[in-house]
């Protein structure tokens, strides 16, 4: 690795911080007990489960009852879009969707389609921005289920949820939000947004990979994903993972507490990365939304250029960035949120996302700022897309 | 909680062992990318979980890529029922289980029989047997699936898997088993036993709660339980729980290596404590195969009695010990097992398990050969069904 570590790649995951991995230590050895056994040994599981409840539904608003533990954001938009569309299969087998989910939502909906489900995608503007008058008119009388975004990971787009939701209320439909990226990154309140369902990932906020969330309102019926025990009152079986829950709580309480001063930094260096990178590259697009996007978060499609390739030439430089979603970035195939969002596949193809983690400074972002320009040029003087532009511009 | 602290309920969940927890620690906040990331911080976390993947495969007799990471033996049997099910139900909607399987597996056949499968319950004998016979009886041109647990974690009885696979195999169905509470007690090759399918979890060889596996024998269809990102060879997708997998493949690598020795040294303490409490106290059943059983597996129905009063007052004098399945022990039914076993629920509810924990001595044992014997007679004497035994028998 180079001497300089940089990470701007908080979608993807982050570090424990260290109050929440200190909460942790103590259940992994000393109160190891199962929260479910009739001994002492369960007691100090079951209070730290108990007390992370209490914790998390703090972040977003929610009572404690409401929250119902998972291992991933990936569980948790599974859970919600297979187990809310199960529960109301008697009234309807439609759901509505927008085109920039997280696959973990996408593939959920292909295997409900494959049960007889039928799904619409309601479609995004050119700055990944979901319409409440598309989500209107994708609903039918068989619609049983609404899940749209809160924020995209990839674009950083933040949807107008609350109007959605009220759209959806109004027409008798349950809605689900999928807050993985948005969670610990912006303020949110469940009860302000109205909606039934949210999922929220630890490792998104400082917490530990391996806990997640799924908010349910009350009174919101929901089949099991994972059947068996009485864990979760009845809705999620499986030995609570005690360590990692009370770790989420304390990253949830940690996050809750500098919310606002924490987008506030984050959003003037996100600025500051913006406004740098512009006045020295050309040919490189902002994606997402310029205003209504999360404040740690700064996306571009660099043309001519592959993302992949400026990944490794900026890791090589002690950066750490992405190219589309943490769970593609491998696949190497073009984007389906760029790709909604009207960009041609040639210019998804240079698809760079750059998410500030906490502890960056401004230098950092400098750094970056002079890192990549010429990065970018190494590679455009390697490109056949960019020779090609450079001879037709000079044909003209 | 009592000065003394002996922990006789392994199957419910276990501490972490110091060197598994040392090797999780740097995967916290050192090597806290994510797997799938294309910059250096990725590299860490995806060769821990790639030497994880073959420490885990080593404990099973398994190939690294048959073994797919969940995060608990729940989401694993949930995995392996469902999606070997519908994996092949084009072939056919029949599936074979036994009656005391975990409720994993139990309930997960029961979501089953609501999308259009059928099942058969195989019996057990009184032991807690299941006849290779029986399976072979319950097998139906439609069958795609035969589930049948390697170890029961309520009674302890080892079930005849190499027969029964071969069975199976010779019908050319596919064979799932719930090894969840034998992995780690007893040595176990998958060739050997020649399944296709097998479930483990960490916590139950002191590795970390959150971190379970499903091996699936190469070449072996299922469908996804988790959908969304193409993480475990798009077979479950979701961030990895880098720590959590780190922490389970070191666990595998201290249970295989001390497998026999310490299977030796624990079913003599067993042997020890089902021959002094035998001695101490009437009306009392060993459940459970006598033989054929885990190495540090002691289960009783003690008569005219409820095992939750034994559970709570053992625990006052700091034994933990437990009543079924940690799943189910604060739900307050007869025990599925026992049930299925022909004890009727009266003497059923006075089900005790003891599973012996890697630190238990023969001390701790003594001592708790001398500490139940006064709490039976203690709750006896509360007990009408003892009043009316002991006025039955004076009448006679």
């Amino acid at each position: 690795m180079s001497e300089k570590q940089i990470y701007l790649d908080n979608t993807a995951t982050n570090p424990v911080a260290a109050e929440v991995l200190s909460s942790m230590l103590p259940y992994f050895a000393e109160a190891y007990g199962n929260p479910q056994s009739m001994h002492d040994w369960g007691d100090g599981p079951r209070e730290g489960v108990d007390a992370a409840r209490q914790q998390v539904a703090a972040l977003i608003g929610a009572q404690a009852n409401e929250i119902i533990f998972t291992s991933s954001g990936t569980e948790s938009n599974n859970f919600a879009i297979k187990g809310l569309a199960m529960a109301q299969q008697a009234k309807g087998k439609h759901i509505v969707v927008s085109a920039i989910e997280h696959f973990s939502v996408l593939h959920s909906v292909k295997t409900l389609q494959k049960l007889g489900f039928e799904a619409t995608e309601v479609p995004v503007n050119s700055s990944g921005m979901v319409s409440p008058i598309d989500v209107k008119e994708a609903i039918r009388p068989d619609t049983v289920l609404v899940s749209v975004m809160l924020a995209n990971g990839e674009v950083g787009t933040i949807q107008p949820i609350r109007d959605i939701a009220a759209i959806v209320k109004e027409a008798g439909i349950i809605m689900h939000t999928d807050a993985v990226a948005a969670a610990g990154n912006i303020a949110i309140n469940v009860v302000d947004l109205g909606v039934e369902a949210m999922s929220i990932a630890a490792n998104q906020f400082y917490g530990p990979k391996g806990a997640a969330a799924l908010y349910l309102k009350k009174g919101t019926r929901i089949i099991p994903l994972l059947d068996g025990g009485i864990q979760e009152g009845g809705r999620r079986a499986g030995t609570e993972n005690v360590p990692a829950i009370v770790g989420m709580g304390v990253a949830a309480e940690l996050a809750e507490a500098d919310i606002d001063g924490r987008a506030k930094r984050l959003s003037a260096l996100r600025d500051r990365l913006i406004k740098g990178l512009a006045s020295k590259i050309d040919h490189m697009i902002l994606t997402g939304d310029a205003s209504d996007r999360l404040p740690h978060h700064a996306s571009f499609c660099v043309e001519f250029i592959e993302g992949e390739s400026m990944l490794m030439l900026l890791s090589s430089k002690g950066v750490a960035a992405s190219s589309g979603s943490a769970c593609t970035s491998k696949a190497l195939k073009a984007s389906h949120v760029l790709t909604a969002m009207g960009l041609p596949p040639e210019i998804a193809a240079g698809s760079l996302v750059f998410t500030i983690g906490r502890d960056v400074t401004g230098d950092d972002i400098d750094y970056v700022i002079d890192t990549l320009p010429p990065i970018v040029e190494r590679l455009r003087q390697m490109s056949p897309l960019y020779a090609k532009y450079l001879k037709d511009k000079g044909g003209k």
